[in-house]
């Protein structure tokens, strides 16, 4: 069979590939691991790099080898975790997982040894890991047989003082385990080697209680009111971890017995239905989780295809729209040992906040609403192919749309954009009113005010004309659109103001700003600071911690003394409940505006 | 339908049943356990009882109720174990069962109280307890609903510091366990009351693995020789452990999921096959088991139809040849806890003896064989109907057979009885040569000079003769029945003889010899003690006490600190293994002979 050589430059790995292979598949194989927010489908272009003798950088999950090749990955294509961890608490000196292997060789029974098999296991290991081990009832079947066998040169694999499983000789070079992020619309697995600490493989899939419901609440509508809704909702959650984990060991060439432990991130209500725990109550007020504590759970109850004897380590949550993933975040982010103030920012159809220092952390929920995903929005849509995703205007409008085709619609970048750029160039007011025609045709250029039009009664702005658009059908930005935008932003920011009131704090005593999670990696910051959806602070303090939920699942997986962290986390984040606090309306209905410039 | 009354005296309590059922059954309603070692069998004779009106003592458990009836039930018939645990560790005042429940009325969640369910659970169930709890994960799964449809009043139920179980309003009036002895032979639980440390109900059954292997070795062969040979005989356990759940719970009209943990006492290898471990090391040089540590695990797992997420305690062991059983047995005796010195006898195809005191505790077992089970008799028989159970000599040979018949062979009381007649009147010498009838002829009788007849060249003597035995089969003990016998008793009296070596200890400082196990509760001491099998010390130092066994499982059933004392016994108990020591030989050879009179 035919095969190909890429050169990934300025590392000068060389990697053999069959012909078909994706450049992100081949970098992998180098050990080079590229970001990748979409999966693979093409759209997030995290992993842009450049080809020799190509013009234009390529999207690498894209760009098919079919000869040789030399490719160079800029620093802002690989993966992202490196930057996060460099900032977090996990330095690369401090591995030091839950999960360890220990190499033993105890000494074989005779008239003068007559000590039990346990025993003797134990006693070697204790010694070699400085504790009092215990041994998991389930590995006592196979005790006899694997010392036997294997003339008493065995591996002992344990979880925290457990030994949970043996393998046969020295097998301590490798360990491996798995970081989830179980998001509710996308769920990503890290294949991490609990040795090196490096991400072997990565993947992510949608995940497929999608098709039971859109968001988190249309989820707990279904569990609630279909007989064996639980059931089918965790089924499925289960089924997408076990299809990850046999496309990561796929990619590793690995056995997935020898994943020992999976650490999972999640909102509570994803916690939950991966552990089958029911979730109606986080629905109705006062919101109250079944658990905030972190769990572990033995992978073989909750039908995960690692080790059966593997651990599932759950994060620990602070409250029912405060959960794990938020912990995560904060984790990653190491806001507990700072001095400085921290705000992190984790935007979806709720706004989760979490500002403090090592002194005080407090977290709040806000419901931002769909608006910034694309829902209720006239010609919104989610970041996918066809989507507006950048707006500049100067005397007239520029926009990159994802997949650089002709624009179906706008995604939440895309509009905060749009508003942002709409303000600036006057035609939104500061109370968000979408000004007519007639009002600027002082200020404005023609090709601007031609966009300007009428619908239904009200101001719309034309982003792209029937001519530009895909299917013929133009790409509108209406007064409702506006309104939407205002309702999602006035949420995060009044979240934002209630912590800092709380916290008795400034906003230039905010010496830094998190953004977390996949909507957070996409947005201009300066276009949500115009329109007031980041606090006004400058770009400089602002940085995207990518998918921080799942470096904070990595951290736990190889660091004892972070899992400790987000524990400790979990029990010192102030929860702030804003739906009882009285001066929510009151700063809302003033967040409701935008910031005047 | 129609009732009767029956009245049970001294305790004057009066118990209403349908015709037909047994009298033993009508006192356990009324809360009067009787004797029972053959289950129910109508061979042990334990649970005699008078009636007015029937001129001899009947068999409870073999008297139906067919009128009203006033029986009498004396003190050596009612259930043992209250004599053990009078003289045991266990007062009836430290009822403290590590199963435990609390009535509690968690606050409900509000705006100013947000804690998940878990927490309000915990911190109540906490402070009801003294201690810091925690919640077993698949609790979680029924937690929100339990809480809210029990309007926040339940019962948590606790197996030391987790919460593994809740109950609808206050149920802390009842909470039961169940103590099960894992015999070779027999399987016997009792259903226990852990608010009033009362047994409820009791069952036995025979050990159906008994249809694999007659014996240990004969089931480790099995094991080791078919393929699922260890599964099977984990099943047949099972089950039948689950078919005694069954019965006493039918008995006490109790459902099984109310039963909250069950504590087993076996010998290693019962212990092993009921958790599904390897035993094939156990019948091999030296003899070292796969664990002797106390195993908890979740009901559930292992199968067991009590409460899904109770408990099954099985008691720690200290050798592959010295198991759960004897912890429990020393446990029952307190042995650890006096100053005296205490041997403790458990005799069977092998026998286990703890010898010392709080000071120091020597175990070792000893390979007696199966002659006092009736194996390798000539005549020999389990201890069943038509066994010859005592024998006695004057001018000829009485017997008494269990079930009062026509004999059809003897069993291991029966012919300890035997030899100690014969050793007594000296028709066998102490090197236990049957002597013929001309060497006999001025001592005796012609009664007895006439049951010494010749059989295949060797003296045999006839206990039964073709007329007085069953289809007319004599039933005769032959010279070389007796030679097993003496290789029997002179295994068990040469472990006596080295543990006391090893203590340095004589004869005269034992000043307290438990008989435990349904054999040691048959025979008559005086007869052990005349063909040495038990040491010579005076008759009121000999205890017999049951099943010792039953007993320890269910101390520790109840007891917290009983199931710490097991726990440290298992460790403190010295184990000698007899295979590896040189006077073994010496002392055997000198012990194969009857001691002189």
């Amino acid at each position: 069979m035919q095969t190909h050589q890429v050169t990934f430059q300025p590392d000068n790995v060389k990697v053999v590939v069959e012909p078909g292979v994706t450049v992100m598949e081949a970098a992998q194989r180098g050990g080079i691991i590229l970001n990748s927010l979409c999966g693979g489908a093409g759209h997030c272009r995290k992993c842009m790099v450049e080809i020799d003798g190509v013009a234009q950088p390529v999207a690498a999950c894209q760009y098919h080898v079919e000869g040789d090749l030399t490719v160079t990955v800029p620093e802002n294509s690989r993966f992202f975790e490196q930057k996060i961890l460099e900032e977090g608490i996990s330095r690369p000196g401090q591995i030091q997982p839950v999960v360890r292997k220990y190499f033993v060789r105890p000494a074989k029974p005779d008239l003068q040894d007559l000590r039990s098999d346990a025993d003797r296991l134990i006693d070697t290991v204790s010694t070699a890991a400085g504790g009092n081990m215990t041994i998991a009832w389930p590995l006592l079947r196979q005790l006899p047989q694997v010392l036997r066998h294997n003339d008493y040169s065995v591996t002992a694999i344990c979880h925290g003082e457990s030994i949970f499983a043996l393998e046969a000789s020295d097998t301590t070079d490798t360990i491996f385990g798995m970081a989830v992020d179980v998001g509710t619309t996308t769920v990503v697995g890290h294949l991490v080697d609990l040795t090196s600490g490096k991400t072997t493989a990565i993947a992510s899939r949608t995940n497929p209680q999608i098709s039971l419901g859109e968001d988190v609440i249309s989820r707990i509508d279904y569990s609630r009111t279909n007989p064996d809704g639980l059931g089918q909702l965790q089924r499925l959650i289960v089924d997408c971890l076990n299809r990850l984990i046999a496309e990561v060991c796929e990619k590793a060439q690995l056995d997935y017995r020898r994943i020992y432990e999976m650490t999972v991130a999640g909102n509570a209500t994803m916690e939950h239905l991966l552990l089958g725990i029911p979730v109606e109550q986080i629905a109705q007020a006062p919101y109250v989780p079944a658990v905030t504590s972190a769990i572990d759970v033995i992978a073989s109850e909750l039908g995960i295809d690692i080790h059966p004897a593997g651990n599932i380590f759950v994060m620990p949550g602070v409250a029912g729209h405060v959960g794990g993933d938020t912990v995560a975040v904060a984790l990653a982010t190491a806001m507990r040992h700072s001095k400085e103030i921290n705000l992190a920012l984790d935007i979806g159809t709720n706004g989760e906040l979490v500002l403090g220092n090592k002194d005080r952390l407090l977290a709040c929920s806000t419901a931002a609403g769909p608006a910034f995903e694309g829902a209720r929005i006239s010609h919104g849509m989610r970041g996918a192919t066809g989507a507006i995703e950048r707006v500049h205007i100067n005397d007239d409008v520029e926009i990159s749309v994802i997949g650089g085709g002709t624009p179906m619609g706008i995604c939440g970048s895309g509009l905060i954009d749009a508003i942002a750029e709409l303000l600036n160039v006057g035609i939104i007011d500061y109370s968000g009113k979408l000004l007519t025609s007639g009002k600027l045709s002082e200020k404005l250029g023609q090709k601007l005010l031609q966009r300007i039009v009428e619908i239904d009664g009200s101001a719309a702005f034309v982003l792209a004309g029937d001519n530009q658009a895909k299917n013929g059908r133009a790409v509108v930005l209406t007064q409702r659109d506006i309104r939407e935008a205002q309702l999602a932003k006035a949420a995060i920011s009044t979240g934002t103001d209630i912590l800092m009131q709380q916290m008795q704090i400034e906003l230039t005593d905010i010496d830094r700003l998190y953004l977390a999670g996949a909507f957070g990696n996409y947005i201009r910051p300066e276009s949500a600071r115009r329109i007031g959806l980041l606090p006004d602070v400058p770009l400089e303090k602002i940085q995207f911690v990518g998918n921080a939920a799942a470096a904070g699942a990595r951290e736990v997986l190889l660091s004892r003394s972070a899992r400790g962290h987000a524990v400790q986390l979990a029990r010192e984040i102030e929860y702030l409940e804003l739906a009882g606090r009285s001066e929510f309306q009151t700063l809302f209905s003033e967040n409701i505006f935008f910031p005047e410039k």
